[in-house]
């Protein structure tokens, strides 16, 4: 009860934070962020000292060696984090444009115009800069944020927001265009999501069981950030140099995230010739190869199960399937897929463009690697995720992901007849 | 358990034809829905006598005469549902725009390329001729659709849905393109809002209770259409002649629709003089008011409660509240609202453009009857509903709100170093 009052305090505060902050001028916010970036730099003691309670409370519960070092702010990354706000400190501002206007027969004058989504509530388990991250892109875009972060990275979590909210308030923003949760207790989630009156918008960025729960419970709409089970298709006319360079990059380059390839799809008529090269240099790598039937008559590997081909591993293992025909491969994309991005190899032009538009996911690529999924790499300039949701945004999304349109109409007196 | 296996198969079928849908010529599909107008017309006879039977039904029922004039298929009505689906396949083609294209450094070309949905599910409680609207919306922007309809209206549906599939079906177009639920079991709706693995978007379209119930049960995403609680908000500096024949329109020119005004706002400096001349028009005009400490004061009416400004009445009702200030009227709207439509009356460049900026609606006017919150007056040449949604889409929403844009990358070997 005493938790729900809280939590209920905090969606009115930053309900009240949207409606300043809505009209806010790009001046201020850039400055607020220009500031908040400096007071990053020189708290880094303060910063590091928090961050050392959650590194020892990290070792005392056993996280693994590679969680510890998610987890850690080095000097390099406090300065990379502050970087980060003066990057997004340079992007335009979404807030205000007008992305069509017309005049009725009738004179009145509509337009669509971009407006901050409001109150957006953001939950994670990540590292600790997403704070700042997520902080400065809804602050760019005009929203209050109330954001929630995982137990194991709380002091670091809690002393970035800290400093972050005292430089923009410095700056003129108000107290509560962020708000963090205090709390670590597991509840909180739970009366976050029924704050429908508040919040706006929840976006999950984290593991799948913290986002099948925000899915099961949230009465707020939840932009997803699923599962990455991403392909690349070697269609039977596919470059053999270029086939083998991408699968590699795709799956090798960075196995644990989530626009990493997890399934290779190869033709029949190329798979004599191009899997066991392409599997050589996978297996240098480290990679384990779990292949379907006519994957092992080629290769040495693992035989694959169903419930390989809906697997996201996030590691250094990798399904294979030959398939007889562009069909097969694009039905099994869209069958097993999680619709997030999908890439084929091909010399074709028709099977490339057929490609484009027959997979249903959230970026489709010819001829290059999934690994390129991201908003920096789009030229986003940032990214608060990557949604496989179809509704509102789909892929990459940044600052224009986190506004919306609303028609606006000036009229001369006009009634409807 | 039989009920769900018929869902989950309509929700299977609904999927695959979705992808033949997505990739259809738009000349396939205009074809399709011209000769499904025909096809209306053609068989009016049959129409009206399953017409018949729910009308028959709803008079044992006790249904007002307003609902059965409301479910009743005349000739004219037949006619204008046929016009409706040569107007929708006159409207351009959403699928296939490229809203931005650009070339990274790296030589990727990337693009956002509007896509259909994929399955639209729509749960409606309204005339008969929702079923072909939604239908013909619904294809014409690629998307294949399930339909639930009201039970009092199941057989003028099911009429209406048959001749229209086998007409698309004759045009080449998937027998599974438009599904209908042949059920009047209730169940059947929670059934369909499981079917998260099928249905992309739902979309309802009714009365309070229903959309409650949708909302609390849905998996899939519901893109809202809830109340209309529109103000009018009367500045001190209107034209009084416009202020009283836009707030006499935005009240009774049809009093029970969404964009309908529920509750004027007026600021006390001009109350004394407009307020009696304005609440004598509407008085005549049938409607009752129910008006704060203040009103009542100034003209003869019922005292509003706290419930009122929270009410949207859908009849000849409205709430009056006089306020002291521009920004006192802007909180109530913001509070009190359903934000949906709001105007203010102004001379004043100042506070047009203010309210324009601050007030947090999906279509907000300056010197107009928000009764044109409308598909069809804001020229989108057809409509599937109102959204009050912040995300995805707001305000009316025609064809473009039941696409999204994916991103295509044409690459030439890029990999992520």
């Amino acid at each position: 009860m005493i938790l729900q009052k809280k939590l209920e305090q905090i969606g009115q505060q930053a309900r009240i934070a949207s409606n300043t902050l809505r009209s806010m001028s790009r001046g201020v916010k850039d400055a607020a962020l220009i500031h908040a970036a400096q007071a990053l730099r020189n708290n880094k003691t303060e910063l590091q000292i928090e961050n050392a309670k959650d590194l020892e409370a990290g070792r005392s519960k056993g996280l693994s060696n590679a969680m510890l070092d998610r987890l850690e702010l080095t000097d390099k990354r406090i300065t990379a984090m502050a970087e980060g706000l003066d990057v997004i400190a340079a992007l335009p501002d979404p807030v205000g444009d007008i992305t069509e206007q017309y005049i009725h027969p009738n004179g009145l004058r509509i337009a669509r115009l971009r407006q901050p989504l409001g109150v957006v509530g953001i939950i994670y388990e990540s590292r600790p800069n997403v704070t700042a991250d997520a902080a400065a892109l809804c602050l760019k875009s005009g929203n209050a944020t109330i954001l929630r972060g995982g137990s194991e990275a709380i002091h670091s979590n809690l002393a970035i927001a800290k400093i972050f909210s005292k430089a923009v308030m410095e700056a003129g923003v108000s107290e509560h265009a962020l708000q963090i949760i205090t709390t670590t207790d597991r509840a909180a989630v739970g009366e976050m999501l029924k704050l429908e009156r508040y919040i706006d918008v929840i976006i999950p960025r984290g593991g799948k069981n913290l986002i099948a729960r925000i899915y099961d419970e949230s009465r707020i709409p939840v932009v997803a950030h699923l599962d990455g089970i991403c392909h690349t298709y070697i269609h039977e006319d596919a470059d053999a140099t270029m086939a083998k360079r991408i699968a590699v990059n795709a799956k090798l380059q960075r196995p644990g995230v989530c626009n990493t390839m997890e399934t290779l799809l190869i033709h029949e008529a190329g798979a004599p010739l191009l899997l066991p090269d392409i599997a050589k240099e996978l297996t240098e790598g480290g990679c384990e190869l779990r292949g379907c039937e006519r994957t092992c008559q080629l290769i040495n590997c693992n035989p694959a199960t169903e419930t390989d081909w809906t697997t996201e591993y996030l590691d250094k293992i990798l399904s294979i399937r030959v398939v007889s025909s562009f069909e097969e491969a694009v039905c099994h994309i869209n069958e097993y897929g999680s619709h997030h991005s999908d890439a084929i190899i091909t010399e074709s032009y028709n099977a490339a463009e057929r490609f484009l538009d027959e997979v249903d996911s959230a970026s489709v690529y010819v001829n290059a690697s999934t690994r390129f999924t991201d908003g920096f790499e789009f030229g986003l300039g940032a990214e608060i995720g990557i949604s496989t949701s179809k509704l509102h945004c789909r892929g990459p999304m940044a600052l224009e992901g986190l506004t919306s349109l609303k028609y606006i109409v000036h009229g001369t007196g006009q009634i409807r007849e």
